[in-house]
């Protein structure tokens, strides 16, 4: 289905240049000074437009003719011993049909055949290697990278059925590791699980790695270790996905780990929750990120308010901006071959200044076939709030005693995957987030 | 423990020499131009020393006063957010206990004070790091390897306990996989199993990107792809391992993904199986790898020939090489904090006078304390016997016939880990590997 990419990045250029794409894969990638190889993965782009996940290819876009030129290592005998096979240049074509199969070092001669007036690519380092191949191409490196994201941030429909399953296998994922929690357990058994469940099934490639944090672990926005011991009592927040040919899945579920909230971990995470429902629920070609990162915070303040940890006025809490100090990051991102997925700022929309939304990732109108992150939270960071409580600006809007209280409390996200359709959305994530239902899954 | 891994190296230098050992620890690395990180895993060398699993820290070690200094990275308020704390300074001097503990932005204030006649790096990239603050510096790129290597080859007593615990773990994940193995399951099933394992024991970083393959997949001796259905009849290849502590396990076994050898594949590993255990128990201090490696290929060579799919005099077989047409690599190499560890090849003997330094050079010679792999096989890669019947000179040692009738028969090798000892070997791998053990195992 790759083609279509590739008809897709024909289309906007004009039909009458005689530019050519360039663009080289990746190559292995091992740690340090050492032989450590870590498992191969395409880079993005290349992927989106081949499909090949081999190592050391190259590809050539022919603006004019619109035909693909693909690039293949030629292998010696030696490979052929520790690899076991060497493709031929028949079975290279069979797999991934470009209109004009070479050797990779036939691609000065095939530029030098195509005589392009530019030849667009992705960085400065690819277009030192076509320089290093000939000082008279004349190379660009702004118009690439901008057509690609244009194009991966619309998917096509297969590009969403990749999302789709790769959200299958993540939903059951995430219901073996809820119905498998139980205090006393190590974070990385819950990791262990859920790998488990991403693997047998196929997928391969974790989308990120994933964070796997038990009680106050989980107001550290990037906890990585995995390494407590899980608490009688702790929240249990989990943010992890896997890849699907290329495609991540990216959720966050915040679960008790004896199965049962207290009322107090109800009361924020009901907070949370009403403000990842609505903000889902508004979701339509045309909404802003922004404005639902905004909505998300009011809602998730009227919580906190009601709880009795912040107090004022919610317009005077928004406008002072105390919502960045429970909810320091951004609402969500594009979604697709990168987790923090291209185009979430189109070129000339710069970040907003304002604490919390400056992390926003993606800010730019919602339009059908985007798929995006929402995924609010309150977190109790020490490092946030023992600041704010001295400061009697923000000070004055938090309920000091009770912040004290929920300085160990840790943190609650909710997050799921949300495909944008031409009159809504679609959500592709299906693991319990009602309180009554993830305490019924748990239960057993 | 690492103080001991300090002492060891500051013993191999002068005394009285003025010069400091200078390594910057790793970096976060990111996939290609995205966000995507690895997980963090400290550079070999920098983790023998000083044991901090942390990011953008540096060492210096003042060779004439035998003291540690350790540079560790200032945060900001912006990393608190993301990563939930900072630690002090009497936080990194608590957890790694330097005799002195600076800011990165320190080390030339640092070199300044201690004014080296010499700085010993790692590589140039370090050395052009200590030039750029100040080009006074001398600095030598030779030496600290050569003498990391000489300490890291030889394990100390609490090294040898983490490569004990890597191999415990490792053994349970290995049977795990042989009970669990059924025709029809695909590769990844396998290693989702064998993953879950070590990472619900607490290791969490895999040694090397592992290799499941199934029947013809195991003659690819670099097979990672893991995504073929096993077929009934195929022989199972799995080479895997965790590390513990940074500290690798590096295990083989092959075993009938039916739980029941046929005659053929009982014949090849009772040859390759007889190689592995003879091997091993020769193994004392003073013997040559490269003495083990000729002994292994000619029992094995002994076996084909007992099975009639290779003919002539053994002496002959051995002296034309014919040993390489099935087994193609090395019998093993030296295993610790890198799975194929420093020090298995080492440099020019006359490393032995180099100014300011007394090490020896590492030997290919066994001695206590050395981790080993020892793992013979036999393979029929088609990309090699295809050739060889080809050749007159190599296939008068074939039996054409039957060698054409195996090229699909895949490849066997069974891998244990040895630490060498005063008086001979201690085998760290625990996993059954005679027949009559496996099918026993493997039949519940």
């Amino acid at each position: 289905m790759h083609h279509l990419h590739r008809e897709k990045l024909f289309s906007l250029f004009d039909d009458n240049q005689s530019g050519v794409v360039f663009i080289q894969g990746a190559e292995t990638m091992y740690r340090y000074q050492t032989d450590y190889e870590f498992p191969f993965r395409q880079e993005s782009n290349f992927w989106y437009l081949t499909g090949a996940n081999e190592t050391d290819c190259s590809l050539i876009l022919d603006l004019k003719k619109e035909e693909y030129h693909l690039f293949v290592p030629k292998r010696d005998a030696q490979y052929a011993v520790w690899h076991g096979y060497v493709k031929t240049k028949e079975q290279y074509q069979e797999q991934y049909k470009p209109d004009h199969l070479h050797y990779q070092n036939d691609i000065l001669s095939v530029l030098n055949k195509l005589k392009p007036e530019v030849v667009y690519c992705l960085n400065d380092e690819q277009a030192e290697f076509i320089e290093d191949l000939d000082r008279g191409f004349n190379v660009e490196t702004d118009a690439l990278a901008d057509a690609l994201t244009y194009c991966r941030v619309l998917k096509t429909e297969w590009e969403l059925d990749q999302m789709r399953e790769a959200c299958r296998v993540n939903n059951l994922a995430y219901e073996a590791v809820m119905k498998a929690i139980k205090p006393g357990m190590y974070e990385y058994e819950l990791k262990a699980i859920f790998n488990k469940v991403q693997i047998e099934n196929g997928l391969l490639q974790d989308a990120y790695n994933g964070i796997f944090a038990s009680g106050v672990n989980a107001s550290i926005l990037h906890y990585v270790e995995n390494t407590y011991k899980i608490n009688d009592g702790d929240l249990f927040l989990m943010d992890a996905g896997f890849e699907c040919n290329g495609y991540a899945a990216d959720y966050t579920r915040t679960f008790p780990a004896n199965g049962k909230f207290t009322e107090i971990q109800a009361g924020i995470y009901q907070s949370v929750l009403n403000a990842h429902t609505e903000v889902i629920e508004s979701i339509r070609p045309g909404v802003k990120m922004e404005d639902l990162h905004l909505m998300a915070s009011r809602i998730m303040m009227g919580g906190l308010k009601k709880l009795g940890i912040i107090k004022g006025e919610i317009d005077d809490i928004m406008e002072q901006n105390i919502f960045a100090l429970f909810f320091p990051h951004g609402l969500g991102h594009f979604l697709g071959l990168d987790t923090h997925d291209v185009g979430g700022y189109p070129k000339g929309v710069d970040r907003i200044d304002r604490p919390g939304i400056k992390f926003l990732r993606a800010r730019r109108e919602l339009q059908p076939g985007m798929v995006i992150t929402i995924e609010p939270g309150i977190y109790f960071v020490p490092a946030v709030l023992e600041p704010a409580m001295e400061d009697p600006e923000q000070s004055k809007f938090l309920n000091v005693e009770k912040v004290k209280d929920l300085l160990t409390f840790g943190g609650i996200r909710i997050e799921d995957n949300i495909a944008v359709t031409e009159d809504g959305f679609e959500n592709l994530t299906n693991v319990p987030k009602e309180i009554d239902e993830i305490e019924a899954l748990m239960a057993g």
